[in-house]
C-alpha cells in the first residue's frame, strides 16, 4: 500500500546534520574591529596577543612577613631561633632601594619588591619581634614566598588566542600587560527572514486568526545573546518568488541567513523552493528530532542559510543546536560546555526510537536527590513550556523512552527550583 | 609560646559569609525602567507580567493533514477505510470561514484555523488521497492534532515574574502576547575603588616597581557581566583617611562598593579602618578560602561594601562567589548552576583542612574519560593561572587533599581540551 508522501524522503540524524555544518561550511569573516580593553568584553579575539613584559616586573613578596637571605635562618627553629637586626620596611609601591646585610631582615607586604640580597620571605607566623630584632622560628628555604619576575606572564608568552570568547580574566590578563585596544572579530550580520500569511509584527493590532511573529523577535535576542548582529528582513507571505528576492537581497550584506516557516511536510515546501530558485545548494532537510523536523541548511554564494520551523520551541532548540554552531564556525570560535545535572525521572516517558527527543522538564531539589518532571508537551509552538521548564532532557534516537526513576542528563537553562 | 599575631583572628566559612550576606543585606533596588521589548534582553524583570490574551488566539491544526469529524472516522483502519470529501483547503493566515458537513474534510496546514464543525485533524500519513475524495485509515480521535485556544498561555496567566532574568525565550513568550514595552530594574550601579600604592591605570606608563590596576579593569568587566553598572572611583593610595573619603563620597550614588586591596594580613589593614572610620559595621573579615583569604563585607547606610584581596585571582573568586550573591540579592533575582563535569585529578594534590581550596585545572577529553590536571599555582595573583585552565576544583574544608585519580566535580568555565 501507498500512502501519500509529503516533505522530506529521509531525515537526517543530528549528528550527521552537525557533521555536514563542519564539512561544508567554509565562510569565515575576515574583518576586524580595534576596540577598547573593556569594549572587547564578550567579544571574539581576531589576534594572537603576546605579552611585551614579563609580569610580575619584579620578584615581589607573596607573603606579608620578613625578607631575608636564606642561609641566615639554616636550622633555624622554636629551640633553636635565629636573630635577625630589622633594619627597614617596604610596602607595595615603594620605590626606594634597600640593600641587605648579613643577619639583616626588611619587613615586606605582600606585592612590595624584594630587596637587593634577600631570597626568601619569612611569614609573620614564624617570627617573634623585639624592638629592631626578630626571633625566627623555622628555616625558610630560598625562593619561598616570592612570586618571581615573569611567573606569571613570560615576555613574549601569548596570553590570548584567535577565536577566544573574551571573558572578565581576559580583561584582567590584557590590562596587566598594559593592552589598551584589542583587534575583535566583526560581529556576524545574521539575516532573519519570517514567513507566514499568519503574522504580524510585535505591536500591530492582531486581526482574527493572526498571531504576532514571535519567532522573529526571540531569534533578534537569540542572535544578540550569542554576539552576532541581527538584521531584520521583515515577514513574507508564503510565495516562493518573494520569499527568494529577499534571500537574494539578504545574503549579500549577511555573513548567515535564518529563514523561519515554510518548510515543513505541508502542502507547499517555500522555503526550500524558493532557496533553491536563488541559486542555494540544499545541504540537509530534514532533521531526525522533536521539534524541529523540518530544519534545513543550504549554501548560496558560500553563505549558510539555516531554515527553521516557524514554531518558536522549534526554532530555539534548531537554533542552538545548527545556529551557533554556525556562528561560532564563522568567527573561528568553540562555546563551554552546556551546564547540566544528573536526576530522576519523575514518569515514564515515550519516544519514537529513530527521533532524538527533547524533552522540558522542572528539576526539583528533593531530599533523594534532583526529580526531573516532564512537562505535558503538545507541540513545537508551545513556549510556555520553556518557561514552565528549567531544564531539557535529550532522549537520544535509540532510545524507546525513558523508564520511571531512570537517572538522566538534564541540561539546565535556569535557577533549579526548591 | 605567644607567635605574633596579625590580620583576622577567625575565619569564617564560606557558607556561614553566604548566609550573613542572606541575613544581613536587606537593600534592594526599588527604581525601574521601561524598556523596548528587545531591550530587556539580559535585563532583571520588575513586574510580574499576565498575558491579556489566549495563545494561540483560536483553535488551530498541529499538523498538516485534514480538518474532520472524529465521528466520521471512528472505527477507520487499512481494511475498512472512511472515505471523506474534501471540501477547501485552508492554510495558516487564512481567514475564509469554512465549515464542515457531515463526511467532509478540510485539508489544513500547520497553525492555520480549525474550521467550524471539525474537531480532530488527521496527518496524511494516515490518507490517501484520489481526486476530491480521501480514504481515512486510521480512526484519529476528537481534539487530536489541534493546539486549542489558550492552550500555551492562558489569558490571566502571569508568564513573566519579577526578578526573573529575561532571556531568548521570554523575549519569545513576551512578544507572543504583544508586550512592547517591559519594566525592569535598575542595573545595579557598582562602585569600584582600588587601593595600593604601587598600581598604575591602564594606558599610563609604567615606571619601576609599579604594575598595572589589573584587578580594577577585570572589576569592571566582571560588574558588566552580570549586568551592573560599573562606576569606577579611581585608585586610592594605602591612606586610611583617603579611602574613607572615597567611600563616603561613593555611598551616595550607588547600590554597592567594591574595594580591592589594603585588606590583609599585613602591616595595616586600611580598607577596614576607612570603612569603619567612614561609619561602616564590619559583617565579617577573613574567609577560610584560598585564594581570597582576606575577603570581607561591612554595612553602611545599608548599602553592601565588599572588600576583595588586590590579587586578580583573588578578586576574581571572591567576587563570584560573594559580588554576584549580593548583586543578585540587590535585584531579587537568581544565577542558574555553574556547568560542572565530573573528572579524575591526574595527581595527589594537599590542602590545608579548615580552608577550601580552589584549586585551577586544565581538562582534558581522553578515551578513559575526562582527566582534570591540576596547574602549579603560586598565589592569588597569577592570573595567568585562569588563562591556562579551563575548570576549577572546589576543595572543601574537610578535606586534606585529592588522591590520584579521585574523582572530582569540576566547574567549566572555557571549553574543554581534546
Amino acid at each position: 500500500m501507498k500512502v501519500r508522501e509529503k516533505g522530506f524522503t529521509k531525515l537526517i540524524k543530528v549528528e550527521e546534520a552537525k557533521r555536514l555544518i563542519d564539512e561544508k561550511i567554509a565562510y569565515n569573516i575576515r574583518e576586524y574591529e580595534e576596540v577598547d580593553l573593556l569594549e572587547s568584553l564578550g567579544r571574539i579575539s581576531f589576534e594572537n596577543v603576546m605579552s611585551p613584559i614579563d609580569v610580575p616586573p619584579f620578584d615581589r613578596a607573596a607573603m606579608d612577613g620578613y625578607a631575608a637571605k636564606a642561609k641566615d635562618i639554616t636550622g633555624a627553629s622554636m629551640r633553636n631561633p635565629a636573630i635577625l637586626k630589622v633594619i627597614g620596611y617596604i610596602e607595595a609601591g615603594d620605590k626606594k632601594e634597600m640593600i641587605l646585610t648579613e643577619r639583616s631582615a626588611v619587613e615586606i607586604s605582600t606585592g612590595a619588591p624584594i630587596p637587593k640580597g634577600a631570597d626568601t620571605v619569612i611569614p609573620y607566623e614564624e617570627t617573634r619581634r623585639t624592638g629592631e630584632y626578630i626571633e625566627v622560628y623555622s628555616a625558610i628555604p630560598p625562593g619561598r614566598n616570592i612570586s618571581k619576575k615573569g611567573e606569571d606572564i613570560r615576555r613574549g608568552e601569548v596570553v590570548l588566542r584567535r577565536g577566544e570568547k573574551i571573558k572578565s580574566w581576559n580583561i584582567g590578563v590584557l590590562a596587566s600587560i598594559n593592552k589598551v585596544k584589542v583587534k575583535v572579530y566583526r560581529k556576524p550580520r545574521v539575516a532573519i527572514i519570517s514567513t507566514g500569511n499568519e503574522l504580524k509584527e510585535l505591536g500591530e493590532k492582531l486581526g482574527e486568526k493572526e498571531i504576532i511573529n514571535s519567532t522573529g523577535a526571540m531569534l533578534k535576542a537569540l542572535i544578540c545573546e550569542v554576539g552576532g548582529e541581527p538584521v531584520y528582513y521583515g515577514n513574507v507571505s508564503d510565495d516562493t518568488n518573494l520569499i527568494s528576492k529577499k534571500i537574494m537581497k539578504s545574503i549579500r550584506f549577511n555573513d548567515f541567513i535564518v529563514v523561519t516557516g515554510g518548510t515543513s511536510v505541508g502542502k507547499r515546501d517555500y522555503t526550500i523552493e524558493a532557496v533553491m530558485k536563488a541559486g542555494g545548494k540544499i545541504i540537509f532537510h530534514g532533521v531526525a528530532m522533536r521539534p524541529g523536523k523540518p530544519t534545513a541548511l543550504a549554501i548560496l554564494n558560500g553563505k549558510p542559510i539555516l531554515m527553521l520551523s516557524g514554531y518558536p520551541v522549534a526554532a530555539l532548540i534548531g537554533f542552538h543546536l545548527f545556529g551557533r554552531k554556525i556562528m561560532n564556525r564563522i568567527c573561528g570560535t568553540k562555546d563551554p560546555p552546556l551546564p547540566k545535572v544528573k536526576a530522576k525521572i519523575s514518569r515514564r516517558v515515550a519516544s519514537r526510537p529513530g527521533i532524538i527527543d527533547f524533552l522540558r522538564v522542572k528539576i526539583y531539589k528533593t531530599p533523594n536527590g534532583l526529580i526531573a518532571e516532564p512537562l505535558k508537551i503538545t507541540g513545537s509552538g508551545v513556549l510556555s513550556s520553556i518557561i514552565k521548564s528549567n531544564g531539557l532532557v535529550i532522549i537520544s534516537e535509540e532510545k524507546e523512552g525513558l523508564e520511571h526513576e531512570e537517572e538522566v542528563d538534564v541540561i539546565i537553562f535556569k535557577p533549579l527550583e526548591e
